[in-house]
């Protein structure tokens, strides 16, 4: 395997799963030459002119579709830990006798672990998406066939419209569709709010099949997917559990430390004079980011003023605020909470997007840079601001890329973090993968200190008459290895396990194969 | 100029401007081989990072998007006769000395009138578009330099998506718009409804331009038009005259005789067994269609029935009957009255389609074919139910096809028409430009009795006992001529000065140019 040193100064293979990569060049250094995707011209004359595209089992889908060895078959995770779907599929693929697929999902999950086996028996050569759990760990071992891929949702819209990777068989999971394929999550029994991932799979797949629990007459509206691009429908039982779409916590944390970093991220955001009226913020999921919510609902109350947007994944905390009016519109992008899921359904303030509106880096903009502030999280930071959300400090591939890429290009990007976790510290001096160049990352929040990027001088000289408890990023690395001492850093193994994706497709990282497991 | 007789026995060129063609080879013959077009892919990078594309005016936006000689242009017809912003884009364009343009609307208007000294003066070598009055009138006179070429509106979106038109700069007006260029027609003053004649453009343009006379603050929703395609967002006074959207009459006709059309209509789709509870229809506007429209409004309410959905063009009829529960949904492509805006804004039950959805021939299936009765109009129809719906019996090119070919996939298509206008009969041996083919027209009903075509056993068996004046065809024809006897026809030059498109992109006739016209 030949090796390049990357921009951000890593070594990163040439070539993965056979194909040629681009090495990482810089924010906004590479410029993409070609064109995008042409998907085969379809003609009516192919589907049934009464519109009704249903088959009768998944099976039959499959094999409609053409199933065979070696093909790409896509999903999204808009069900996240829910997903009843995806397991099946697989498991009538190994039954076919079907071997190395390339299953790229938006984002697997634990309910995904019974995909091991196929993994194991051939059925699945390599994933290539987020992985959340046992699969990240099965990888992490070394196990895999291919090389993981991991992208941003942004990263991922881009590959699909470039022709980066070629979807042979979308599979998208609705909760209401029509015999037509039109298709939405926010309606029936299984719902999963919406359906945005699967946008890109929609209009550049060669085959979409759309399995619903919930067929009703045409027309199925709102048709998040429209089935314009829908080959084949399929009626099954039930397609996820909607109790399971539940990002993180939906409580407020009660710890005294997150609540402490919450405050002072709120505090920060009003002293940089972020918090005024017509402002825009994306604060996530989990307890922390629902107090930074909290935080920022009482300023606003309290001034009389409003944000023109806040950015979902959304949740209760998010929805009471735009239905007391202190948030004019939810762009959101994954319902996080039923409460999100209702309100997307009956709001018409609460708006569906897709990683097309929101973070696809190759289209005329897109809307992560009109965001004034985003909080997000990190496993670990180091202390030229880099940061990594893929791997824990022990080398473990555990979590997915998300929209956090795609994030960072918004005006302000905090992090509001633990010095540690489990007496290991959060900053370190260099990250063990790198996901998001430090040059984006604009403030780090711990309850020890607040960190703010020397690049970005008009923030610290907003914030310097604030009574925050400024330190350099240097500081704080000393402060946690004081406490905690300076861990021991994973043993990695040659072998390359996964590959991380910048925002344009270019490849800033990769994870290798860890030794031993620290236990 | 080489000459092949297509499908259809109509003698079409295998050239038209320079681009060979396909004859029409019939319905559903033609398979397509290629690829859809693919746009170059863009990046962010591009772009500014806040999200705001507003230049100064609509030269410089021209000017920045790079306009040249021969280039083409394209904008959306839904200000109708109201648009106000083409005329000028022509007139920079005159002014900066640029010739050769393709202008490429999805329709044109008596409101376009003052482009005649741009295609007079070389500014624009031809259009390309449904042409509604005086640039038809001109056209007829083989005036224009090229050969003008119609397109149903699926066929326009067909065309663009399959590479035949490749646009080079997209004009889309909106009554609302942000800095982004995410952009709709249902809020503001200047509304037109809805942008879906601009999707296309949009998707698939080298450049897009929106243009406004109300810029919000980001974002704009809902965003018909997304600002990920859009390039330059141009503030100008204002885009267009609400008032002028009006498609036909707003008023149910006053003549017995288009009463009794009506009248006959909703009776023949009761006797054939098409209004029961849950079914479709689309009736058009114009006087006759909205006496349609009022009769199945009738027979529902007597039943305790509900139709299912109800395609637009919108109006007030349409909304009312949303509005009292007769229709479950309006899906609608063009709002023909400020009612149907008012609607589409308000009410999620009215929804804004595309000629993607609606009407593509060269996508997965779209839902023409499953709407159960069409309710259309012709210029002429002749013994073997084609019709004609651009030229008059005088051979002039007055009209668009608009969505008309593309209707004609719905389950049951019935023309009500006077059986002569002007005592010049409507039913001819040969109509003078075939649009569409009468395979695909099942029923002509006229004042004087009603001709099902032969092909539709299922309906003639369904209504014999109805009481209904059943005819031929023939025997309608010969009535015609009996009040009116056998106009003369019009002569034609050798000189094509039109194409028409069949919806798959192939050459189903050509309009001549008059030897003269009759006055």
């Amino acid at each position: 395997m030949k090796f390049v040193i990357n921009a951000a100064g890593r070594q990163v293979p040439e070539i993965l799963n056979g194909e040629p990569q681009v090495p990482y060049l810089g924010v906004g250094k590479y410029r993409p030459t070609g064109r995008k995707h042409a998907p085969v011209i379809p003609t009516n004359a192919d589907y049934p002119l009464d519109g009704n595209k249903t088959v009768e089992n998944l099976k039959e889908a499959l094999l409609k579709a053409g199933l065979r060895n070696g093909m790409t078959i896509s999903s999204h995770h808009h069900f996240r830990n829910g997903d009843l779907v995806m397991n099946q599929v697989f498991d009538i693929a190994n039954e076919l006798g079907i071997k190395d697929l390339r299953w790229f999902p938006s984002a697997s999950f634990p309910c995904h672990a019974p995909l091991i086996k196929h993994l194991e028996n051939g059925t699945i050569h390599h994933i290539e998406g987020s992985m959340n759990g046992p699969l990240g760990a099965f990888s992490s071992e070394g196990k895999m066939k291919g090389v993981a891929i991991l992208r941003s949702h942004g990263g991922r819209y881009q590959a699909v419209q470039d022709g980066e990777v070629k979807i042979d068989i979308a599979i998208i999971a609705a909760s209401t569709a029509d015999p037509f394929g039109n298709a939405n999550g926010v309606n029936g029994e299984s719902v999963s709010g919406l359906l945005g991932f699967a946008l890109a799979d929609s209009q550049y797949a060669d085959k979409v099949i759309v399995v619903t629990d919930n067929l009703i007459p045409f027309p199925c509206i709102p048709w998040q997917i429209q089935g314009n691009y829908v080959d084949f429908v399929v009626k099954m039982d039930k397609v996820g559990e909607p109790e399971k779409i539940v990002s993180g916590t939906t409580q407020i944390t009660k710890s005294p430390d997150r609540l402490l970093l919450a405050e002072y991220t709120a505090k920060f955001c009003d002293a940089a004079g972020i918090i005024q009226n017509g402002f825009s913020f994306q604060t996530g999921a989990g307890g922390t980011s629902l107090a930074v919510s909290k935080y920022f609902g009482d300023l606003m109350r309290e001034r009389g003023i409003k944000a023109r947007f806040a950015r979902g994944g959304s949740n209760k905390y998010l929805t009471d605020m735009l239905e007391e009016g202190l948030i004019e519109y939810i762009l959101d992008g994954q319902t996080f909470d039923l409460d999100g899921v209702r309100s997307m359904r009956d709001n018409p303030r609460h708006v569906a997007t897709s990683p097309f509106t929101s973070y696809n880096y190759h289209s005329k903009g897109n809307f992560a840079g009109i965001v004034d502030v985003v909080i997000l999280g990190a496993t670990e930071v180091d202390v030229n601001f880099n940061a990594n959300v893929v791997t824990h400090s022990d080398g473990q591939l555990l979590h997915g890329i998300g929209g956090w890429q795609n994030c960072l290009f918004s005006k302000t990007v905090i992090l509001p973090l633990p010095l540690f976790r489990n007496r290991i510290p959060v900053v370190v001096d260099a990250v063990t993968t790198l996901c998001g160049p430090g040059e984006l990352i604009d403030v780090i929040i711990t309850e020890r200190g607040i960190a703010i990027n020397p690049l970005r001088k008009d923030l610290i000289d907003a914030t310097k008459n604030s009574g925050l408890p400024f330190k350099t990023i240097e500081e704080l690395k000393a402060e946690a290895e004081e406490i905690c001492g300076v861990p021991d850093k994973p043993e990695f193994d040659e072998q390359i396990i996964a590959a991380i994706k910048w925002v344009d497709g270019t490849v800033i990282d990769v994870v290798r194969k860890l030794k031993k497991l620290s236990l």
